[in-house]
């Protein structure tokens, strides 16, 4: 049976076909006005997504080369930060502070759940002298949603910097900088801002701009001081991913022509669709506060996720992701952050029920599909 | 709510990226060797396709250049054939016919039923000296399916020559041109081939081309001989749509390595489901014989058919098509012909339960794309 390859990983996602069409114009120089215009708007347009009137910085890089940034901008060595533990990416911000020699305080969350606003503000009252909280919107690991605005709240009374990697989540959860207070947010382009890997970036607001003045850790590619000074020069210190940025101008306008509110709600539908499906068919979420970035389906006790992520991929064509480190075949990841509309849930939703029927899983197949198309429906 | 564009036309149909891509290389010349080796490959490609060992003529036109072009190259004007309006494209036979001064023996049956070959075999009787028999494997205006083997065991003991239009339904329709005993074959590029509209094609067997000596209808672009004559010199009488024919190279390619009993059971498998889905949400079948290329909703009595067409384009983006002429308004249609699978039938089953109910129509949203799942799963 012919079947088409489709995408449901939580970055690279699927990249729209106008988008991949705008990034197969012929390449243009980047020192040149036409770009510079180009670059400008999309630096203008990024302040909308992140809202936010601080000024963005694009790194041509992966996500994590704005984790990474936020990191040796904004401090020195010897500093304390604290960061969450509550899955790979949260994780990664204690690795990236210790490869720094940041002194960082980890808090150790299971991972799946949510870490309590209180644990930072104690972890902030027995270090008063913290220097930044590093924390996750929506954990791609787990797809376990942080809230990040109880925690700028507490944030807001220190002198720590809050910052928060919106890598994935970004345009798929609520996620407002200047409102509730977030002081840094960083973000990949293969999410939902619906590009190739390629581009990372970084909002940086007025209390990191003055932390980045006391930070002493060497950086050179990652500076944000070279970035915000060439973005006033309209252009970057470094040949940037010039296809990328031409390719993120189109993103953004589909984005800001749906409008953010309508973005959020579209993601909080797909992800409610999501759920009601899986559960419909007889699988666990697993996730305890999950995101509208992606659904993870916890799998039965003893099950082999890996053969079920095989299946998907191999035999239906579906590519989703299994869970990394020890979620490793325990669960499945279906992303929905980005270019996917209702229609693709029931694709995913599909195979998935297939799969786990054939894998000798219990599922009532129909179900997960019919309880999506009723949620669609509102009834 | 973002949704994308997605086209459920019974022609043009999806084409696949890789075809896409394929035409968006750098145009090339046609008289020249690397030109005249994709031409030789296709040309026996096709051969495969359509079941034959006799040359198949490409032509530059759409389904009904090759249509007219098996008139004005088997027939005379006086002379006597005979054809089948069960809808749009068989009429279209008549028109055809007519336009050209051939006695056309129209066999008028009701839209959407198949004529009984026994009906033919009078045709045959009653006028003997009948030089040709038009038919329609797919009559796309209605999804209704024609015997047509049983008409070529009837044609074969006769000097008519059997010419069956197959545009909608090669690939999507089991079609065996030699075995059968069909005499001509003429198709389309914008349907189960994968491409863009633009190519059409005329298989012609031996019958066939005995016939083509004594037809006297005038004839230049159209003309079988002059394709002939320059396919066995490798190139077309006139310049060809290259980039179709580059195209076809790859979708050829595909088709062949899914190859032709698959690729006829994939058809079979997705008009089934669909049919299953139509048939769980509460509506009915129109045609009494289906094809496996399209299927055809039968609407409610006083039901306006152009609304729920707009709303699925408009609304849902799920382009279908309404039905023609005194069908208009009457039914909806849904092409799974070509590069569509399992999964795009929840799509478009999807999108057509929640158009309907929110039309006050009485379905059972969820229960289509269910009844497609099990039917998957073989429950």
């Amino acid at each position: 049976m012919m079947r088409k390859q489709r995408l449901f990983t939580p970055g690279p996602t699927s990249v729209p076909p106008e988008v991949l069409l705008a990034m197969a114009a012929p390449m243009t120089h980047h020192r040149q006005a036409a770009f510079e215009e180009v670059f400008v708007r999309v630096s203008e347009k990024l302040k909308s997504v992140f809202q936010t009137s601080s000024p963005v910085v694009i790194l041509s890089g992966s996500g994590t080369a704005a984790m990474e940034a936020a990191v040796v901008n904004l401090l020195s060595a010897g500093d304390k930060a604290i960061s969450v533990n509550g899955g790979k990416f949260g994780e990664r911000w204690g690795l990236i502070g210790k490869a720094h020699g940041v002194e960082m305080n980890v808090i150790d969350i299971e991972w799946g759940t949510a870490v309590a606003p209180a644990r930072i503000e104690e972890g902030l009252k027995h270090n008063p002298d913290t220097k930044a909280v590093f924390t996750t919107l929506n954990e791609t690991s787990t797809t376990g949603l942080t809230d990040v605005k109880a925690i700028a709240e507490i944030t807001a009374n220190t002198d720590a910097v809050l910052v928060v990697d919106a890598v994935s989540a970004v345009c798929a959860d609520e996620l407002r900088m200047d409102d509730w207070g977030i002081d840094v947010v960083v973000a990949g382009s293969q999410k939902a801002l619906m590009l190739p890997p390629g581009l990372a970036f970084a909002a940086l607001g007025p209390k990191a701009r003055a932390a980045m003045a006391h930070s002493t850790l060497p950086k050179f590619y990652l500076s944000f001081e070279k970035a915000l000074s060439n973005l006033e020069k309209k252009t970057t210190p470094f040949t940037p991913a010039v296809s990328s940025v031409i390719g993120l101008d189109r993103s953004l306008d589909m984005i800001l022509d749906e409008g953010m509110e309508p973005l959020w709600a579209r993601h909080r539908k797909l992800a409610e669709a999501t759920r009601a499906g899986v559960v419909a068919m007889g699988m666990a979420l697993f996730a305890q506060s999950p995101s509208n970035a992606a659904t993870a389906i916890k799998l039965p006790e003893g099950f082999d996720g890996g053969v079920l992520h095989k299946k998907l991929r191999d035999e239906y064509k579906v590519t989703c992701a299994g869970g990394q480190e020890h979620l490793k075949g325990r669960i499945e990841r279906i992303a929905h952050m980005g270019y996917y509309d209702q229609f693709d849930m029931l694709v995913v939703l599909g195979a998935v029920e297939l799969a786990l029927k054939e894998l000798g899983v219990n599922v009532r197949v129909g179900e997960g599909v019919a309880a999506a198309q009723r949620y669609f429906a509102g009834e």
